[in-house]
């Protein structure tokens, strides 16, 4: 038997239960693995609220994200054996596989070798992050002389993408709140920080960029201030949303995109994984930039699993910096 | 004395009124035009009604594109000779030149030799409406294989698209809200035609694209049918919004643009003549499209400059197909 959290219904981080299930055996493409960390991923938290756009099929299984072991090969696994430490990138839709747990069966096409010098909650923390903020790379190709405002920038994904920028030399500039968060996000890289309830956001970047204004925006709340975010940003520059966290609707900021010609692209992580020469591209920089200290995760807690209900809680707090993981004894 | 057409007040075609001026002579920088033909521009009937962005400081000049020829050069003009013919590019702001007149003070920055082989009236409707509808090209890069909605297609600046589209091997699809200018739309290059009220848009468009759906979509009229077209898109796409003719906010298609990694771009042919590198490009791709017969402009309706209430009238009945000039007497 192995021990596993499912959700039965939606609801607060109480509606993650753990219970002993037995393990199917893994099938064609598949293999079962031991798992060491997890990776939280705040479409998780939205999942099992019911808040996201795939619904789950209850009793489901939740997580998709981590590290482990394989334990087994199910017919036809090529590029994995037995005893290998892999990463599950979280390329399933959510409920497919259940990463909270001892013990997973995980399709093959999510899995990459575990990156060599990463502890296991490092590793476990890393694709989503870096591929979700590859966007600023690999579409707004971002560098020297580009100024990159990051939105609610201490998320992991908001880390990564200021890590991408310094890396690119583009200048980052961490939106966030409140001030509370400035000193602890310029050490972790950003050149500037503007706490949007407190400061500006215009006013600042334009002059932090000269009046030059922002080429990159990169969003994952979405609603009413990104009128606000395209009135800092300069001509032909691109605003991702990759994420609707305001729970608003986002009007199209029709004036400064004119003016301007910004562009304001839809972004998901899937666009990364699902094309094979930009999967291929992006993994070979993440592991350079890891390798090279260009990258480098940002741990903000782990969490045993036994409390994975506190790890929900904290990864709604917002008060994280960073990624949060949940560790799995074996 | 110079017969000119001057508003007073904002309002109804009317407010158009025929007053004898003394013109001033052409500053440094600027030439005195007789005025030929006008092309007239949907942003002059807002301009007048107190729509656009730019207010009028009352009485005002009105009309910003034409054709004419030099009658007297101020200091410092290079490039331009008494006696030359010449077309006006709409590249000031409305109510800072009137080309509603027999004459005009220009300034030379706005002035292109008028391209030869076209009758006035035909040169007078160019530059707005291929400037304009470049972006498929110098931004969306229309190419062999790709499918081009193009919105509110029976405008000037909707066949426009259509003509750049064919020329660069793509498939432009005319979106219409009535099928009775199919056969038109047709004749002018459409290789098809959704009348959008009478059939579902998505549905023909993955249809006519196998499923793939529209990389570009070229779209002056914003508003809640944005959402159904970026659904219409398909993988990576560009969504032009180049006005906002429906006078509704635009809300940003989350999903199919998260899903699909669309971009929602604003545009308006400023981005071609307030960079010196595309203007010069995009006047040279315009003047060989013309000479080469991938191009042709496409009159409505000329009318002589007494009946410019008329004009205006027709310009806002939505009845046109291509563009209309209005032809002065000299």
């Amino acid at each position: 038997m192995t021990r596993v959290v499912r959700i039965h219904e939606q609801g607060e981080p109480e509606v993650l239960r753990f219970e002993e299930l037995q393990l199917r055996a893994p099938g064609p493409g598949e293999v079962r693995l031991r798992v060491h960390a997890i990776g939280l991923n705040r479409s998780e938290a939205m999942f099992r609220r019911g808040a996201y756009p795939v619904r789950p099929k209850f009793p489901t299984l939740i997580g998709y994200e981590g590290v482990g072991t394989v334990l087994a090969l199910g017919p036809g696994v090529d590029g994995f054996k037995v005893g290998d430490r892999v990463s599950v990138v979280p390329n399933t839709s959510l409920g497919d596989i259940g990463m909270y747990a001892e013990e997973a069966i995980v399709p093959v096409r999510s899995l990459l070798h575990a990156p060599p010098g990463l502890s296991d909650v490092e590793a476990a923390s890393i694709w989503m992050q870096y591929f979700t903020a590859m966007a600023i790379i690999e579409i707004g190709k971002a560098t020297v002389g580009d100024y990159v405002i990051v939105r609610a920038a201490s998320s992991s994904v908001g880390l990564a993408a200021i890590q991408l920028a310094n890396w690119a030399g583009a200048v980052p500039i961490a939106a966030t709140r409140r001030s509370d968060k400035a000193a602890a996000l310029q050490a972790q890289g950003a050149k500037h920080v503007i706490a949007t309830e407190e400061a500006d956001l215009v006013a600042e970047t334009m002059r932090i960029t000269q009046g030059k204004g922002a080429r990159l925006v990169f969003d994952p709340v979405g609603g009413p201030d990104v009128d606000m975010l395209a009135r800092a940003m300069g001509d032909e520059g691109i605003l991702f949303i990759y994420g609707g966290l305001s729970g608003q609707e986002t009007v199209f900021p029709h004036w400064p995109a004119a003016l301007k010609g910004l562009s304001i692209r839809g972004w998901v992580a899937s666009a990364i994984w699902n094309k094979p020469e930009r999967y291929a591209r992006a993994q070979n920089l993440v592991l350079r930039g890891l390798a090279e200290g260009h990258l480098k995760p940002v741990i903000a807690r782990t969490f045993p699993l036994a409390q994975i209900a506190d790890a929900h809680r904290f990864l709604e707090s917002n008060q994280q910096l960073g990624k949060i993981v949940v560790t799995v004894d074996s």
